[in-house]
């Protein structure tokens, strides 16, 4: 299948069975933002529960926090956002369209053919050069009458209280992680962890990119699933060691194709400024790799950060050694509405069948699947004992109902949106309790009791 | 249990315990934002479960749905909130403290003891009137001097892109109910279901409130549980009932005292333009009976607007009548935070023991508690079947595991979070398996074989 042609079917897929639509659609949309709908909605908390059970509920060093999207304004200068969380831009003068200058040079870049293009590292200067050297047009317009670059803050500005004036100037934070930072010692005063120790949080973040794109892949509003790991200096490399295999066990193990993701180590002009060592998790996109999961050691860049500026004291005593230090972090975070997009792409397939039809399945991982069943009456006559057991599992799973059209519409219908097992209701039901169980991969059928179903799903779609 | 002492123990045990941190602290805090600990974070996220169980997973007519917090502008338009969603503000001119008119005057009210004071419905110049008439000081300087009401929108501003120009004005969306009504069509077109049926969504919201206070009974930044119950005009009325009567057996099952909640209707100069009815579930928390849950007759009014300034189609086509109409509303909304609290406010006692003691109990019910057991080791020789039983237990339910102190020291500290379970290893537990349940509210202990206590767990954390 074509690259493009997947990315296609999959929104289209995504928008007609109600998974994903454009935000605000009635009105025109607004930018690359997007709404989940009925199955998205379920897709998504399921990769949530799903990270949230192996990160903080079943990993005993881990705790979870909820922490404010809109924070006191010093975090941001502490953190560094204000003064560096910038994008280079230039405007065409020509038709007044606006480009990152980094952008620009590595789309000519891998247009020409250059792998894995990159100017991270680059002067201002330098890219200014290369641009003119190259004489790489205006995307939209084909000119080249570029201004010289400038730099914006990628966070979105707010006010709080009534006036609009720079005193009152708020932000939404543009990334989960530093709501863990500044409640470091909260969590260490009440939860009596020791180091080492983690601290998890999913929520929303905001980045006012000039260039979002790919669907989910980068919208300026998105969710992010990050855990801050607190660990000794000297040992922070084998933690980071740790977490890198952790994450992609995680991968793996809800269905993700080895031969599909990646670590991409940064290089050195690569890295953060606060960074001794970051590795990427990449997946294979239909449109090329893209990052999905980035694990980084930030030293104690943060936690060093946010002492200077609130004068607060962040050593930690060791409670065996009596030793005072301020811990190293590992930082593994991920996307929720990238990880999800990476989780549909490899969950989409088309299957020719032996009659020559072609049926689209998601193989998505049972954990995963919005609907961990469909209860399907063979006929509408046998509504009453379906109905019956469609209520029954609803009790503990989401389940969907479906009596109208042919069986095998039926089963199509549930194969597209990634249901694991469809059950049947038919007429030998009504003799003997039993029912027929599909399975959505072999498209094989067993046949057990009506009330062995129950824990048949619960194993079945356990992670 | 005086009030207020009653509201300053809450607030220190969350505080002490890791549910609820002043947000921002190291940094002086944000007026009255605040971060969710270890155990808050469970609390909550267990809150919103039992609504989605209930609301959209358990319930056929329901389906969920997670939309963007920033939406195209003209939504706000429509809705409304551009025009109306205004606070009457008043400035003292000698100590330039803001406040909102008819809470000053609704204060001054309550304070000369009239009972549930109210001046909806009232114009400016009443309300300007009443403060001058009855000489209503500054609550800060106590001086007599006010400007006129203006008005100010309690959405918070942003702005997309790089400028800060009207062009890219964006607002964060202050309900997260316009996200659904955005997304009728597309979920109607998406999911076969017909009416009547609901849209269900968990998220964030802000208002620029100028009182925010309470703790975290009002804040700027919040989390909503919005239902969007559409149905035949004709029929709403009977909706209306269903939904009211639904939303209070939610709270009863989940341990709420029926005689601390209540409802109250909206008097006809209180309803919202928008709603023909309206009724508060209303609790009574420490300080005063609160509004936890709105339930309103929206009538067609969202949809209407939305079809005007979208000029899409909004009308709803009956598969059997063949009528057309559209759709009434009936939306029941509750706040996360708010109705946590209440939650707390509702579990937190003082118990008086035999041996003249104290013990502070949180009796939550074991579906909302954050840990649902501890697993105590009598003494720390028998760490090892207990962290046994422990990491087994953990891929089923949140657990703590507690080694330290007194095991009446450790079954205090577990009361108090609302563990509901403290399962004790000793030395019998190496002879013949078994462990001792302890149940939080009763004290009473039993005896079960250890391979039991996941399947007794199970039975009594349902929800």
């Amino acid at each position: 299948m074509a690259t493009q042609d997947k990315m296609d079917k999959i929104v289209a897929l995504c928008k007609n069975r109600g998974f994903i639509y454009p935000g605000s659609e009635i009105y025109g949309g607004l930018a690359n933002t997007w709404d989940y709908g009925p199955l998205g909605v379920e897709l998504k908390n399921n990769i949530k529960r799903a990270w949230w059970k192996k990160f903080i509920q079943e990993n005993p060093y881990n705790v979870g926090v909820d922490t404010a999207i809109i924070m006191n304004p010093r975090t941001w200068l502490a953190s560094g956002h204000l003064e560096r969380f910038n994008d280079p831009l230039m405007d065409c003068k020509e038709c007044k369209a606006r480009f990152r200058a980094d952008k620009l040079i590595e789309d000519y870049m891998a247009a020409q053919g250059v792998p894995n293009p990159s100017v991270a590292g680059w002067s201002d200067e330098q890219m200014e050069n290369y641009i003119r050297e190259h004489q790489i047009p205006c995307p939209d317009c084909g000119k080249h009458n570029f201004t010289s670059i400038r730099y914006f803050n990628l966070m979105f500005k707010t006010f709080q209280g009534v006036t609009e004036d720079s005193k009152s100037e708020l932000y939404l934070r543009p990334e989960t992680a530093q709501g863990i930072f500044v409640n470091f010692k909260n969590v260490l005063r009440t939860s009596r962890k020791k180091i080492p120790f983690g601290i998890g949080q999913i929520g929303k973040a905001f980045r006012n990119e000039i260039t979002p794109g790919n669907f989910i892949f980068r919208t300026r509003e998105f969710e992010q699933m990050e855990l801050e790991f607190f660990c000794k200096p000297g040992e922070d490399m084998q933690w980071f060691q740790y977490w890198k295999e952790f994450c992609k066990k995680w991968l793996i193990d809800l269905g993700m194709k080895e031969e599909d993701i990646r670590f991409r180590d940064h290089s050195p002009e690569e890295l953060s400024h606060y960074s001794t060592a970051t590795t990427d998790i990449e997946y294979r996109f239909p449109f090329g790799w893209g990052e999905v999961w980035g694990i980084a050691n930030r030293t104690d860049f943060d936690l060093k950060q946010h002492a200077k500026y609130s004068g607060e004291n962040f050593n930690y005593l060791d409670p065996t050694t009596n030793e005072q230090y301020i811990p190293y972090c590992i930082e593994p975070s991920v996307g929720v509405d990238r990880i999800m997009l990476a989780f549909l792409c490899n969950a989409y397939d088309e299957e020719q069948l032996e009659d020559g039809d072609v049926r689209t399945v998601l193989r998505l991982h049972p954990a995963l699947a919005p609907f961990k069943a469909a209860v399907l009456p063979l006929v509408k006559k046998l509504g009453e004992p379906a109905q019956q057991l469609y209520l029954n599992l609803l009790k503990k799973f989401m389940v969907d109902y479906d009596e109208s059209g042919s069986i095998g519409r039926r089963y199509r219908r549930q194969d597209e949106i990634g249901t694991p097992f469809c059950i049947t209701i038919d007429f030998d039901t009504l003799e003997d309790n039993t029912v027929t169980i599909r399975d959505r991969d072999s498209m094989e059928q067993i046949r057990i009791k009506m009330d062995e179903v129950e824990d048949y799903l619960e194993e079945k779609t356990q992670f």
